[in-house]
Order: structure tokens, then sequence, then C-alpha cells
């Protein structure tokens, strides 16, 4: 069969490391697959080369400031979502795949096979949209098939691409997960691993559950949600491609052999289980704004407002209070607190006699994820229940289709994670 | 005017330089010029990118050592000029001129100029033969011309260009040098800078000779003279590309402004001045071979060996001596002493009755170089009388249409060196 396998940072972190991944993709060759391998860079590289970029730029910052301005008048301030410098960005950060990508295809070569690796305009994946967030249009997959039936392993470096016009480009964040989808898309892959430091999808967070359990498979849908919310075994936009060109994705451990999580397509027998797993997320803060005048626009106001900023709303709840006044709860991430409440305070809405704004970052968010909710009525009260049961007062709800999540204080977000996936049967 | 400008590893070796060298770019566009930069990685770099493909390596070696072979006994030795190797290789190393190349570009947009970096296929520079010493075959300059003329300043990675394949490839030690010139060739500049720690090409090494003059312009051929003999401020196949293209070069500080040395065609005025420089090397080791028998064949068998060995030699003197036998003397870089002893020792010629082979490494020679010994006789008679005034023993002497090379004892070389610099009146 022919596999992709996807390697993080952390697999190739080490000299050491580099070499037993090597070891381990020549093995999986020598049982009579063929291998394509996408890396990441070496864990801490691509910040040292982000730290180049920044260290740069504070240069031009401390300059500006103990000199005022510069003599000749032109020392223009960096804007950082400027093209010009997205583009140096993303060749910049893009070099650390290329090292790991080289590295590991000498490791290859050195243990007695045959590799070779490709970067840029070897991969053939084009992209579109920003330099340092794109997204892949098309990937010519002539040149990784031919080596691989050559009997080669590619080594394909992760996270980056070219556009049209051949300028490097990079997938933002996690970048090689999608990476590793796409190409496995590409050649007709029979499945695409994941090698990570985990051993697969859990039930929850094994570290806070210790009961919490390995699932054997889990649907597109499903993991989209789990992989929205701190579950961070793979990048959100790697599930989409998976889901939407039926690529067969295995999370698994780069430590040893053991089967991991399947991503599969939903089948029926699926909603036989109600849910899948529990998620807990503690990088949420909740915004309240009280008595704001009751008329149409105001909620449109606020999140025009803050979409303009960037900043990306999680939650939304709005109760109508005392006639003619609305209560708004919304939920944001913590790192982009400080920014909604300046563009909040901002608005002439804030400013209305009455209102106030009361920001919360001592939150939890605990979700509920499953198909079998999509046919199963009950999954939201059984929560409510299993909640009350353990005195914990619920601040906010809001369900999808898949999905219930809850808010609660941040210092029962561990014991609500616990007694939802008891109260669910999910160790069992 | 349309120049290009290259900045060696040291100019770009910490973010404070990249600053400098950017701020320097900028004004000489703000001049009124159309400007193409050429980088070599930061210092330090090129040879971290090395350790980690000799620390994965040796690591192979470790282990081959400790456990004896491999339990599935396929471990096999890396051969270091294994194409497929060397293909890799150069992919890692040529990383670090990638990285320096998007660092002065956003650099010079820090500063509020325009900027874009070229690396591989953005390059147009198209090579031939090995991937880690490939040779420059054609240039398509069309994206740096349109850059250029658009008003951006183009940075292009030193170092490396792709092969027809579209593998990365690398130019060898120094190769960024080759790329400019080439590069400005290419694109018809009306100069080439080449800007590093020193202020231009002097008559001899200042540390050794304190007198020793900057030159203010220098023939390709002397060039091509001083820089294959320790005068080590210039690639000597970049001369060649400029002699060759008939590119305006120009070395100078990147410290300050001042003028350097121009390497220029031959003009006839040049003849009038003897001698342009003397120069050290001290990094030469003499073989001598006695009582070698004196028949047809004997040169050839020595020097093929050392060819298919790899060894440079670089001269060679033979004397015939008592009837039948002959002497004969040649040096060889001291790295490649051993390799030539062992060589040697191989050899038929090298078991026959009375031949002995000795090998001194306490040598120095001395060249000086100048386009005007073509037309005036005596420079090697002058030499040999200034070196007899101070007591120096000449070991051997070879010339060339512009150059007398002397090997003295290897104490003796500064002193011979200073000597000759006065006794030619190059300091005044």
């Amino acid at each position: 069969m022919l596999v992709v396998q996807k390697f993080g940072g952390t697999s190739v972190g080490t000299l050491e490391r580099v070499r037993a991944v090597a070891q381990r993709v020549l093995d999986r060759q020598r049982s009579g697959d063929q291998v394509v391998v996408v890396v990441s860079a070496m864990a801490g590289e691509t910040n040292r080369l982000i730290a180049l970029a920044n260290g740069l730029h504070a240069l031009g910052q401390d300059r500006a400031q103990t000199s005022g301005s510069d003599s000749k008048g032109w020392v223009a301030p960096v804007k950082r979502d400027d093209p010009d410098f997205e583009r140096e960005y993303s060749q910049l950060v893009s070099t650390g795949e290329k090292v790991s990508a080289a590295l590991l295809a000498m490791a290859i070569q050195d243990l007695g096979g045959r590799a070779v690796s490709l970067i840029g305009h070897q991969l053939g994946l084009v992209t579109s949209g920003s330099f340092t967030n794109a997204r892949i249009v098309s990937i010519d997959a002539a040149n990784i098939r031919r080596q691989v039936e050559a009997g080669t392993i590619v080594v394909c470096a992760g996270f980056q691409g070219l556009d049209e016009a051949g300028n490097v480009t990079t997938l933002g964040r996690g970048g090689s997960d999608t990476s590793a989808v796409a190409l496995a898309a590409a050649i007709r892959a029979d499945s695409c691993e994941i090698l990570t430091d985990v051993d697969g999808v859990f039930t929850t967070d094994p570290r806070i559950v210790p009961r919490a359990r390995k699932l054997a498979r889990i649907s597109h849908e499903e993991m989209l949600e789990l992989a929205s919310l701190g579950t961070k075994v793979l990048q959100i936009r790697a599930v989409e491609f998976a889901k939407k060109f039926n690529v067969p994705v295995h999370v698994r451990s780069s430590l040893h052999l053991e089967e991991g999580t399947h991503i599969v397509p939903e089948t029926p027998d699926m909603e036989a289980v109600l849910v899948a797993g529990v998620a807990l997320d503690r990088d949420e803060a909740k915004i309240t704004l009280t008595n704001c005048p009751d008329v149409p626009g105001t909620i449109a106001e606020v999140f025009t407002a803050l979409g303009e900023r960037g900043v990306v709303v999680d939650m939304i709840i709005q109760n109508a209070g005392r006639s003619g006044f609305t209560d708004m709860t919304f939920t944001v991430p913590q790192a982009d607190l400080e920014r909604t409440m300046s563009t909040i305070e901002g608005l002439a809405l804030a400013q209305a006699e009455g209102v106030s704004v009361i920001a919360d970052a001592k939150i939890a968010k605990i979700s509920i994820v499953g198909v079998g909710m999509r046919t199963h009525a009950g999954v939201a009260a059984r929560a409510f229940t299993v909640l009350a049961e353990e005195q914990i007062n619920i601040q906010m709800v809001s369900t999808s289709e898949i999905k219930v999540s809850i808010v609660v204080d941040e210092k029962y977000g561990e014991l609500a994670l616990r007694a939802l996936h008891a109260g669910f049967k999910l160790g069992e």
C-alpha cells in the first residue's frame, strides 16, 4: 500500500530522533509499503527563525524610540500585515522544514535506504491567498509519484507551498498536518498517518481524567469539533481536507507501533454511540454587556467591530432583560481579551447610560461531542443533571448538531470534565 | 547605474549588521542607483548546518562501531561522494543563504524601502555538474530585471542554483562571489561590488608587511594569480567569470564608503608597473624523490596516480642528476600531504633501489605577480638578489608569464616577503 507518514517537530527534534524516524520509515518500506514522508521543522527551529525576524524588527523600533525619528525622516513603522513583509517571513520560516527534510533524507540514506527530499517547486504544491496563511489550490504529484514508484522514499517539507507567481507560502501554524493530508489526497494514498507524541485521540484529556480511553475510530465531524476544542492532536484544516477528499487518517504514536485512532467517514453504527468524547478548553474569556438598548443592530455593531479587529468570537448568548433592554454574553480567546475590551470601549454602545461591560477570564468550557446526538435527544439534559449532582453552576450553554458546550467557573472545569466523562460512561 | 553588491557572512553575521547592510543598500538606491544584492549565509550558519549533517552521519558510525553490524546487516558505510547524499547536502546547506536573504529584505522594508528576496527557482540560475560543486550554465535574469526596474531592491541568495531537473545545487566554498559576478554579467550590471571585511586588494598581506599598500586597480590576470595564492579576498572562479564576461568588479570594505580596488581588464599602461603584488603561502608541502630511474614515463606515473586521488600538484621541478637518474621535487597542499605520501609509497617507483622519498611541510612559497613582467626582463634576477642580500636560501623556483614563485624555508617566509615588498618598491 501507499502511505503518507507525517512526523511533527518533536519527533525530529534531535539528530537521534531524526535517525529513529528514518529507521521507522525504512522499516515500513521494507515491510512492503511505498512511503511518502512529510516533516515539520525540528522542535524549536521555527521559533528560532521567528525570533530572528522579531529581533530585526525590534532593532528598528529601538532605534526609532531612542532617536525620535531618523535624520532622513523615512523610518516608517512596520506594518506586520504588509504583504511584502509576509512574503519574506514565509521565505524565512519555511527554511526550517527544508532543513529537517534534507536531514531525514540523509538519515535514511545513512541507514542504507534511498531517499530524496522535496521542497518548494519540487513539491508541486500550489497555494493561493495570503503568504503566511495560504490555502492549497492544487498539487501536481507527478514528481512524488515517479520517485515513489522507483522505490525511493520521498521526504516532503511540510507547512509550505508556492503561489502561482512562484513565491514561497506557508500554511499557518500546524500546517504540516494539512500538507500531509493534501499530499495523501493528491497521490491517492491508502492511508495518511499522523505520527505524534500521543497515542491517538482520547475520549478526553488523559492528564486530567486517568480513565480516558483511546478511541479506535472517530468520525471526521467529531474530530472537527474536538480539534477546535483543545484536543490539539491534529490541525482542523487537515481534518477538513481529510473529510472533503475522503482521506483515511490514522493518528498514532511516533514512539511505538501500536494502532492509534482512525479518523473515518461517519457510518450508521457510529450513531449508536451517543458521545465520542468530552473536551476542556481553559483558554477562553467571557464578556458580558448588560442593559444594552434592545434595538436592531446592537449585536451587529459589536460583532462587526470585533470581526474587523480579527477577533474570533466563539459562543454568543443574548437574553432580553427588563423591557427595552437586553443582556449579551459571548466568549473570545483569552489572548484576544484586551483587544476585545478596547474595541468595545470604543463603541457608542458602551457609552450609553446604564450599559456595563464585564470581562471574566476565569471560565472553563466543556464540550460534549458525538454524532449520536443527531438522533438521540437528552444529551444536554443528562449533562445538566450530572453537573447539578456535583453542585456546579452553569454559566452559559450553546448547542450545535453534534456538540453541547457548557461554560462553568474555571475552578470547576476539571471536576466537570471528570463527572461528564463518567456520566456518559466514556471510560468503559 | 545598475550595481550588484555582494555581502559576505561576516557582514550579515548579526541582526545589527544585517540592518547596517540594509541601510547601506538603501542609501545606494537613494543616491540614484538600481541595486541587486547577493548575500552569503550569516557567519557560523553554514557551519551549523554542516555540523547537523556530520552529527547525523557520526550517529550512524557510532552505532555501527558499538554494535558491530546492525542486526539486519544493511548499515552501509556512507559514501560522502554519493550523489544522493550530495543532493541532500546542498538542499540542507543552501538554507543558510535563504535565511539571510529573507532577513535582509525584511530589514530593508523595515527601513522604509521596497525589497524582495529571491531563492531557488525564483533566481533563474541554472547549473550543471555535481550537486555540491556546481557550475553555472545559464541565468534567466528576467525576474530580477523586472523587479529592479520597478524600483525594488532584489536580494539574491548566494552560493546556490538549480540544475535542469530542478534540484538545488551549491557552487562550492565562497560560491557567493561567483553568484554575484555571474548575476552581474547576466543583468549587464555596470559594477559588481564585493563588500568584505578588508579595504581592498593589497600589494601584500598588511598583517605581515605594515607598509603594504592598497591597489587602486589590478588586472584580472594578476587577481587570478593572487586569488590562488592566499590573498583570500575573492573566489578564483568569480575572477574567471569577471574576466570572461568583462564584469567590472570592485572589492571594497563593508564598513565604510572609501573606494577599494577595481579589478579591470589589462590596459597597456599597466605594464609600466612591473610588479602588482607579492603573496605568501604557508599551506604547501614539498616532496622530493631522488635517484629515480631517468626513463620516459616516470613523471607521468607519479602525477597520474596523484591526479586519480584528487591531489592538485602546484610547482614541479625535475633535474637530471648523475647519469641515468633524475631528482624530482613538487609541492602539494599540506592538507593533502598524507594522501600524497601514501599514494607515492604505493608506486613501483618508490620501491626501486636507491630511490628515496622526502617530505617537507616546513616551507613557504612567495609569489611575485605583475603583468609588467611580460615585457620587462629581470624580475626573477632582482628577486634572487634581494633574497641573497638577506642570506635566504632558495629551494625551488618556478615562473609563469606574469608570476615568479620561490620556495624558501618556512622560517624565512615573512622576512622574504618583507624584503621583496621593499625591493620592488611596492610600498611607495
